[in-house]
């Protein structure tokens, strides 16, 4: 039987698509289970209806955060997931949350962890001047893109990069690392020491 | 004529002995005016001597910040460097040395700064759990390993890296990091944009 995954997203959701992808492409042993955004006008929704996915919507307008988290995961247990992936979930995860599927919830941050964390990290990294910059796929924690590092993926800032150049060019890289991490937390070959994710070695 | 570079050490100063094999290479268009080690038992010291070069200790124990920076520029002054480069240089710099040559002290990190400054960055890293590091040249300025940044270089994190093999790695990336930011320095084709570095086109 696949393993299965739950996508959480707030917006297009292209780090949702790029796992669909690669599932499609036969990279990532795995099937998405639901997807499930806080705004109902989210692109990433119809993109999921469009794949024939099961997309639900549980707004979160005016509902408080542990309520609302309490929804969440009445929602995912009925979908059994083995990972869930944060794909652009504007929200921050309350413990009810991340206590009901420890060391199971992924994020994806645009920067090199720990630097720039929070919103706006390409701009962030612009304005302090960095010569390279990344993404990193992390387990979520109850801190703020805290939690321990799964993949990074470095790239290179240009001279004449704005906010948007940055960006997209860490877009592409984060479209790579985001099923490679995904593939190794669902292979189970690896193991945690303290903060320290080491891959297992291959038989 | 050649423009000067003084050298600031503590210890065995491989930068040090980096930036001479770059200017002894032709890779950098300068010369040692001269190495100063606030220890008297530092290797770099024995080692600017083999080459010819001129070596001062100025000893730093017990003597107050201020007044010895106050020393240290008299020194410096007298070799009128164009640029001061810190090579393991284990001392904080004062306003008095920092406003006696703005925009033209050095340093070398040995992290992909922001993240890590301080002591130990090649450890903090390693108990990050981050997948990247590497080494950051950057203008010092009156904070820790926080002035405007000049060049980076990125090194993979192995899964079985130790503090030594880590340290190893992102060493070998500092040698050639810092003749490649001390000629973009010494050729004046850069603009700095708030806390960014951005080098000119050439023409």
């Amino acid at each position: 039987m696949k393993k299965k995954l739950a996508i959480l997203l707030s917006g297009r959701g292209s780090n949702f698509e790029a796992i669909a992808r690669a599932i499609e492409a036969g990279k990532l042993n795995a099937e998405i289970a639901v997807v499930i955004s806080n705004r109902p006008g989210a692109r990433g929704l119809d993109r999921a209806k469009e794949l024939g996915l099961e997309a639900v919507c549980l707004p979160s307008r005016g509902v408080a955060r542990e309520d609302y988290d309490a929804r969440l995961v009445d929602e995912l247990k009925r979908h059994n997931p083995d990972v869930i992936c944060l794909a652009g979930f504007m929200r921050l995860l309350t413990p009810v949350m991340i206590e009901a599927f420890r060391g199971r919830i992924l994020n994806i941050h645009p920067s090199l962890l720990p630097a720039f964390p929070g919103l706006d990290a390409q701009r962030q990294a612009l304005e302090h001047g960095v010569r390279f910059s990344g993404c990193t796929v992390h387990f979520v924690d109850e801190g703020l893109d805290s939690g321990p590092i799964i993949v990074q993926a470095a790239v290179p800032v240009k001279d004449g990069d704005t906010v948007e150049s940055l960006s997209e060019r860490i877009l592409e890289a984060e479209h790579a690392a985001y099923p490679r991490a995904i593939a190794l937390v669902l292979s189970g070959a690896y193991r945690t020491e303290g903060r320290r994710v080491v891959r297992l070695k291959e038989k």
